[in-house]
């Protein structure tokens, strides 16, 4: 039961910007790329193939403090922070060493996709709830 | 003095993901075109070759209600909601018509860039914060 | 029966790298961005819901000739080049009036697409191939 | 002097598209990252901040036999194949263990980049072009 995941990453060229710092957009991906590792941390996929449920993303957020620039290695260390009957929310860190580079959230919520339907909110299935503990305890 | 911008755009394939809507760090990116377009609207380009100012971005949000997919057609509305001595913050609003897709916050402030030292917040000049008008009023 | 496109665009700052001009991994959605933008004048999507025609990309290729740099505006003229009975081929010029700025082509292959089965090679439906005239006359 | 380097390297989920499948112009951005790779390995960094020396892409090229899917693990393998006096060719092979999922190469050329000027071809400056080798010499 993963709580929390801590990933290791270097800028790449093409997510820096003529500003010459990383792009704003890719903090949000870098999340994003935490969370798959923490999925699978736990032993899931967050989008295996032909699955009828899906996590469609409802609310985030980052604060950015410092800038990134190319080839800067850096962390990003993602948190479940609460999880509730229909929504999973992280809290996300990146960071160099000690340095807080940027702070963000992200609130994802368990719908059942069917071709050609809208997506539909469902409760979160008991057996991927189980695989996941909110750092302050399951609300 | 605009104080907001209207954008029509529609997906690119590129911008949709396996779930078979828009990533949602595409958003982030719809809402910064807006504000480049309002900016030249305003007769400013928000980063003009050479200049030592520049505006990185210290805070963003989105809340997500429906997913965008392929070749939608949908508008980015883009409003300057509060500008304070160093910032700038936007309120936008991704729709199709009268149906909310998607509503998101941008906050930017202004440093002095000089190339080997790090960026340094400064007051934003008179004759760029003479051309908006939050729409509250600037504070 | 469309046989060629020509699209205005403006250079979005998330597509600037830290050398100050637009990533060549951008022409290739450039050029994309035209392609379904033909398929459209042809009356057609590329990617309709629910499809099980696909068109995935076999080959593609550009020259960069001059750098394109935040908010320039840029033409991107794409042309079928050659359709045969499995494959269609574009040329694409990105050009800012009289000056080329790249050239590239692309070629797709029409596959039918059956969820958990690899994609297989089929011939171009005769009703998507009358939509289409190769510039050079239908090989 | 080291001629090629092997990446592994994991689709993330904003490198897919609504087909299922990587985006095509991702595959751009793989080779990239390898040839950055390479430069470390080399002691070098391609773009050093505030450096006059510059390597835009002048040409690049990919064809494409199977199409990776997201959590898809696979290689990058890159090679330079070819140094002249200003260029440099790189040839890159995706592949996941014996299988070839795409073949590519990229050509970048050496050119002095001074503020406000246009970028100007020069010679590889020796002590860069003696940290490379091509696989099958240097020409």
């Amino acid at each position: 039961m993963p709580t929390d995941i801590r990933l290791t990453r270097r800028v790449q060229f093409y997510e820096t910007d003529a500003a010459g710092i990383v792009h704003f957009s890719w903090f949000f991906r870098y999340m994003e790329e935490a969370e798959h590792a923490l999925w699978r941390a736990a032993g899931l996929s967050i989008h295996p193939r032909g699955a009828e449920i899906g996590w469609p993303r409802v609310a985030t957020s980052f604060e950015f403090k410092r800038p990134l620039r190319f080839e800067d290695e850096f962390e990003v260390e993602l948190q479940v922070a609460e999880i509730t009957r229909r929504t999973i929310r992280y809290a996300c860190r990146i960071a160099q060493g000690e340095e807080t580079i940027a702070t963000g959230e992200l609130t994802i919520a368990c719908v059942r996709r069917v071709p050609g339907e809208p997506m539909k909110s469902i409760e979160i299935p008991p057996e991927i709830a189980a695989r996941f503990q909110a750092a302050a305890g399951t609300s």
